[in-house]
């Protein structure tokens, strides 16, 4: 099925002096996944299998094109068979609900280059924001000590980068620093559309009141997914970039980064 | 121009005990570029500015699109003008040799799902090897105290990072150890498009006796792009997917990963 997650594989350790030993190590599963919307090829992404349809559900999130769990009418695996004959699990079918629009797929890939200007950071984010259904977020008020655990309160729940060392996770927590959700995959943005498109499956979009934690550094793309879904706070553990910034102040959004050892960095507020 | 790689951000830190500080923080510059082919828009990627035409040249032959100096006839900025009038810098248009096929992008963007499987990473590894002109690649003996002092080498020279936290870097070394190129990038694999740009346009692909040391993960995505442009040896300093190990196996290259402290291992030889 499309729960697995990690492989056995046989590796070399090299030691300080050069000493080789033989070993078996534990790798996370890469694999790409074709999504289709309607019946039509509208991407592929490499992930992490397992949580699949949440990670669908996600990405037409993400890209704007559902916003409420009744858009989504069904989701299922497409019968694809590898050249031994067995169901790869890899290709997700999303049948949208009759009264929601498909994605233009043509247009889809020129969305930053729709706009007059040039091609910018601005014309980045106003793009988002013509997309973003919930418009600007709510603000959220969080104890200082609840944004310093959340690293470690992410740590904890990581269980695939316990035997692998090789996924980013994403965590959902309430402004009270209870966990919602967590999910992991080798591909830091695909951790992020899996809690959001829990969410969605879940019914509960906009995700008003809670803030989210990411193993890795803080990008545009990541702070578009987070306020696309509505999620008002964001934090990282590494550095932001300046485009992060600046869309995180545009949206209304919360972002911390260099989120460690008990102490952090408000890049937006 | 296009070498405003970091930018300056007012910034609130929190300490331990939840004192606020107010200070100036450096942010690693993330804007959009669009890359067109023969005045044809092929792609827009989020990339920190600086070193754009190695990455245009790095990406198209990540892309199978060129190998060989002389198939990029000239690099140029489009005329392209934010709001305020200024001259933004983020579109390069690369002009193509008479005799190089322009990359077909109705098909780019389905190349995994136009195998006749029903789409798994086999599927993808074979995609690869259609597209690598330089096909297997020449295999490297390099000396372990070599492989164990890349990730200290190239932490020495992140001068991005340095400043922001927040870049990642890909170094291409010769198997003496010696440092022939460094690119600096918010995105992991745009820091390696640019390496590999930079050799196309100095004319030294394909990438013989040469190890890749990269700052994160080695996915699929990155062990793809050493290959296409004929990289025997990629080291990387956190763990591979599964898929970065098959693809590896499958093009005759070395892939290390977890290069720290004087220690490694070798998930490919």
């Amino acid at each position: 099925m499309s729960g697995r997650r990690t492989t056995r594989a046989r590796v070399t350790r090299i030691d300080v002096d050069g000493v080789a030993s033989s070993n078996e190590d534990q790798l996370a599963v890469e694999e790409p996944l074709e999504v289709r919307v309607n019946g039509k090829s509208f991407s592929v992404t490499m992930r992490t299998p397992g949580d699949d349809f949440d990670l669908v559900a996600g990405f037409l999130v993400s890209e704007g094109v559902v916003w409420a769990q009744e858009q989504i009418a069904s989701l299922r695996y497409c019968s694809g068979v590898d050249e031994a004959g067995l169901q790869t699990f890899n290709v997700i079918d999303a049948q949208l609900s009759a009264d929601t629009a498909p994605p233009d797929v043509s247009l889809e890939r020129h969305i930053y280059t729709s706009s007059s200007c040039g091609i910018c950071g601005t014309a980045s984010i106003d793009a988002v924001h013509k997309a973003a259904h919930f418009g600007q977020v709510e603000p959220v008020s969080i104890d200082h000590s609840v944004v310093a655990g959340l690293p470690d309160a992410l740590r904890e729940q990581q269980r695939v980068f316990d035997r692998t060392g090789g996924t980013h996770a994403a965590g959902l927590f309430t402004a009270s620093g209870e966990l919602l959700c967590l999910r992991e995959d080798v591909g830091r943005h695909n951790a992020v559309d899996k809690v959001v498109g829990w969410a969605l499956r879940e019914g509960r979009l906009p995700l008003r009141s809670t803030v989210l934690q990411v193993s890795g550094r803080a990008s545009f793309e990541l702070v578009q997914k987070a306020h696309m879904a509505g999620i008002p706070a964001l934090s990282s553990v590494s550095a932001p970039s300046s485009l992060a910034v600046e869309h995180a102040l545009s949206a209304g959004m919360t972002l911390v980064g260099f989120n460690r050892d008990g102490r952090f960095t408000v890049f937006a507020a």
